[in-house]
């Protein structure tokens, strides 16, 4: 008996970019579990408190597919002080027909951060308007930098701020950003300075509170909110969910729990039966969007183990 | 960076034996978690019904110790058919301070095995009289063998009975098992056969009703049942459980959930209030053990992600 195939970091960054493949993997990860044949355990959580740190292992199996996948990817707050990345992780795929491990992928936390970076892109695509051509940024770590790069794969932009708690680092990524991506990204000195204007609102912080007040949000804006990925998190006022048309969410199921839905029942702003719009079911077509132009659009993305399951096998199908 | 080390399932099958060491580890595994110190998330389950599989995650931290563990392990019942073994898997050791993956145990479900049986000797070894030496062992497979094997480490085991549905199943098992072991293995022709005037009783099969009658037990026999890890599994007459003086578990949480108690709880014998004693109380003084000698024990072992734990650090140890 072989054991499985063991893919380096290296070859995984070689094989899966944030490109329209990724894009397209993770649209069809949400279409799929519209469509309801993904089978998709609740997170598994190992709380490593006394480390500020914790480890979640999220897995999904599409039905029909030759593979399954389950991921490990740790965050940990203290890392910097030892001159490590926050985030790391790997995934496994399964043969699904037999349960033995086929390949292990040593991503490091890199296909996490391309399929949340992606589905970034896919939220905006097909939730902002057209004609957005300016962005807001908020957060300037690896994740903030990606979303908005995923942004001009789907969008014209022309122009962003970005804001963070540290006014340092959201000039260095700032800097940074304008020479990568061409055009001007400027620091700004306050969240509701960065949302200005902005066509597209992104937030990428482990908030606890609302970062993003409902009266800067002009009318026609869409906001993709990322960060919150577990309870008590939160960066958008909660009424902001209210007055969505429409609110979407990656999981009913796990926003409520988990995203900045959750945080809007905790408020006592919306209640568990708001109309939310999963993504999948607009990219699949069972519930084609009307966005009126001068609507706002929220689209609350916790992160799910079918976006990892798709990634993962485009990684292992390159690799 | 460097990567994880990556040991094979030959070099972990050399380090790690069914041995005394073995059985100390899962002592203490047990220990630990009595005496309160070990974070262990609900089991995250991947059912993939139309291959009659399910790949189970099941992790643990012992706080204070510099590593954890998540298991990946799995159970497809047909690959029989395809000429491989019903179970495969694998262990990931994290670093407890960065949550990187320091380690990556490719043992195909060798230590699961290993510390499913030391449970079984850790089981017999704490509440089997002393004096026990004839065995009944329920299941003719691999764990089944290893459960036996697993009592002569801690009980002079002189006789032993085996029943398997298919009787050459049994028979096969009982000849190889007589010859390893050096004492005699009957196959019995039905359980009720197999368990008459055993000390020890072992149950290793995935029943799904009652494989043991009351009826059949003679007063100062110890039970050990290892099958009932998933709702629906039952290997005891539930009047058994209520019997059982004391009647032990792993976990009383996660046994009134999955194994023995909750069958007997479902067929309305025992409540959710009955007074469950956990093994890692008896192993570590909390609750010690006053055994009658014509008491019968039962003992109800679920499986748990510290037991999963405390084999890897062994394993990662010596490898």
């Amino acid at each position: 008996m072989t054991g499985p195939v063991i893919v380096s970091c290296k070859r995984i960054r070689e094989v899966v970019k944030l490109d329209e493949s990724a894009i397209t993997a993770v649209e069809q990860a949400f279409a799929k579990l519209a469509n309801g044949n993904v089978i998709m355990p609740p997170v598994h959580q190992i709380l490593v408190d006394d480390y500020h740190g914790q480890t979640c292992v999220k897995s999904a199996y599409v039905t029909g597919d030759p593979y399954f996948v389950s991921k490990a990817a740790s965050t940990f707050h203290d890392n910097g002080r030892l001159g490590l990345p926050k985030t790391s992780g790997l995934m496994l795929v399964f043969d699904a027909q037999t349960g033995f491990v086929d390949t292990i992928l040593l991503d490091d936390g890199y296909l996490t951060a391309m399929r949340t970076a992606a589905a970034g892109a896919v939220s905006a695509k097909w939730l902002s308007r057209p004609d957005a051509d300016s962005a807001a940024i908020i957060g300037a770590g690896k994740q903030a930098r990606l979303q908005l790069e995923a942004l001009t794969l789907v969008r014209d932009i022309r122009f962003a701020r970005l804001w963070s708690p540290t006014y340092d680092n959201a000039r260095l990524a700032a800097d940074e950003l304008s020479k990568q991506l061409g055009f001007t990204v400027e620091a700004a000195a306050s969240p509701q300075e960065a949302v200005r204007g902005a066509a597209i609102i992104v937030t990428t912080t482990p908030a606890r509170s609302p970062v993003i007040m409902d009266e800067w949000v002009a009318q026609g804006t869409h906001i993709t909110a990322m960060g919150s990925d577990a309870p008590g998190k939160q960066e958008l006022d909660p009424a902001l969910i209210k007055r969505a048309a429409p609110y979407v969410c990656d999981s009913r199921e796990q926003c409520r729990t988990l995203g900045e839905w959750h945080a809007a029942i905790r408020a006592g702003v919306v209640s568990e039966s708001l109309e939310a719009v999963e993504i999948g079911e607009i990219v699949a077509g069972s519930r084609p969007l009307a966005r009126a132009q001068d609507a706002i659009t929220v689209c609350d993305l916790t992160g799910l183990g079918v976006q990892d399951a798709e990634i993962a096998l485009l990684a292992r199908a390159r690799a």
